[in-house]
């Protein structure tokens, strides 16, 4: 199996995706990175790094944050993203981990990995740590206008994806709502909960509303991408804040330091257990080979659980259960 | 200046209700509690409770979470809430506080106590403790679909309460959206963005991410209901479940039990400055009167500062400033 990995992604490029690709080769599969291969090599040169074992792909040029999307397809194919993508679609690699730009990323993936035939849209998830266990969120934000029938797809692929990638064996699957009842959210919502309490391939518990979400007593949450990105970033701007709350209250004088000390392997655990990058990146779910947007803030530990997620997904049979669950 | 209290509203009704009112007599204004005086006699002198100094107003009826919001106005116009809202409506009292069902207590605020003329929609807000200082998140249900210029309206709205409830000068006004710029965002938020900008009542500051919404920020987040609905629960659920895995850290063994006792004012302060009940309720804005839904699972102190918001809010010149701001 190889990985392929963009080392021109993110904020921390391309040093902490080096780093992260490095220590992913403890996974034992084929990685590589594409990007200037000159600028790769020096980088590793000046931090000490060794490439041994990594595949390096000439790709000179870089999707930028404000480059349109589109460019990634043609203008910029031979961008560190768009030459990963093309990897995959030619079957030269097997998944391809980016922390570029999500508009890109998704573009580039639905246009040149492709869908998977019948799927009406790919979607954005994210893998959440719930007070009770982790839950698949989508879509985030692939698609801000949604269809009722594509949020009832929606829950087919997050389903599939949990129960494969998370051995959960019959996932519970929920819409996003503002209330209980069917009757509740707009003609979206309510069209969406007929459709998706109907679906056979899912085990469709109702509505979850905001104040349950975070509990993860639901396996997947669904909701059309504009709604997913407000509740995603929500609650990533809520953890931010209490742990900050959390660092000022313990920092505040000797006896809370003291306090702190004793409580480090606690916090520590804490800390890890709200920390959405231990859970690996974001998948574009519904295209015919792994896709995965790492956060534009990854640092190496990010990048390296987005490949070991890349890895883990390749060798799921989730491709192929979806091919199969959407053929109809 | 008389503030009416539905005794009956909420899943801690009549006590819990009863105790806020008491306990707010030391704000040194009338106060009325609506219901079957009787129970609330009876409830008062079960407890050992002085009702001195509280009027108190016999309505039989209650609303139930169950009963369709429209027999607030008519059928269960005698309900402890219908008739809070036909006091303030008659000018018998100057404001109205209930925790209970909020479809019934918005359709009653409309139709009872009605909007301020040129108001569009009456929207339900809620102050919320962000990291850096509370903001408004309005609407958060009561309008599930909106058209642009409602939400450019609820901008002004909110505006003018955080100025006169919070003594902000220029509050700081964004839309909640998914990305900074004017193109994000489905056709509400790209049209309600351009109406915003160009409104000369309040200081727009473009969009607010998820993400950054509980920093606080900006003092009012403007959102259709369906969508500050998410926000708003997706906030509470997170607070509840990053403090219940705090608990769970610091009771873990016998030395994080010390590290507790140790930092026990700090925690309690962590607590209390991430309580909304602190704040008061969610105040219906747009309406003649201040007509306020009290959280339902309320206590006492909920129901205590639910009561000095109404009074503040009463005397505050919020209604005029509204309709001053909405006559064009």
């Amino acid at each position: 199996m190889k990985i392929v990995i963009d080392a021109f992604g993110g904020d921390h490029a391309p040093l902490e995706i080096i780093k992260g690709t490095i220590e992913a080769k403890e996974y034992g599969q084929q990685l590589a990175l594409t990007g200037s291969v000159a600028e790769i090599q020096k980088c590793a040169r000046d931090n000490g790094l060794s490439l041994d074992g990594i595949e390096l792909v000439e790709a000179p040029q870089i999707m930028d944050m404000h480059d349109d999307a589109r460019l990634v397809i043609k203008q910029k194919a031979d961008s560190s993203m768009g030459k990963g993508l093309r990897m995959v679609a030619a079957g030269e690699a097997d998944a391809v981990v980016s922390a570029g730009p999500t508009g890109a990323l998704l573009m580039g993936g639905t246009m040149v990995v492709k869908r998977i035939k019948g799927v009406k849209r790919p979607a954005l998830g994210a893998v959440i740590p719930g007070l009770r266990g982790n839950f698949l969120l989508m879509d985030c934000g692939a698609n801000v206008e949604c269809r009722p029938e594509m949020l009832d797809q929606f829950g087919v692929l997050g389903s599939i994806y949990m129960k494969k990638l998370f051995g959960i064996d019959s996932p519970k699957v929920a819409l996003a709502n503002n209330g209980a009842e069917d009757s509740k959210g707009t003609e979206l919502q309510i069209e969406a909960y007929q459709m998706m309490a109907a679906n056979k391939h899912i085990d469709f518990t109702g509505n979850v509303e905001g104040r349950d979400i975070p509990m993860g007593d639901v396996d997947v949450v669904i909701a059309d991408g504009f709604t997913g990105n407000m509740i995603l970033k929500t609650i990533e701007g809520m953890g931010i804040s209490m742990l900050s709350q959390l660092k000022g209250m313990l920092t505040k004088n000797l006896v809370s330091k003291l306090a702190a000390a004793v409580l480090k392997p606690s916090l520590r655990e804490f800390r890890d257990k709200n920390d959405s990058a231990k859970v690996g990146g974001a998948p574009i779910i519904g295209l015919q080979k792994p896709v995965i947007k790492a956060h534009g803030s990854s640092k190496a530990e990010a990048i390296k659980n987005a490949i070991r997620q890349a890895i883990q997904w390749s060798g799921s049979g989730v491709s192929e259960a979806i091919a199969e669950a959407v053929k109809e």
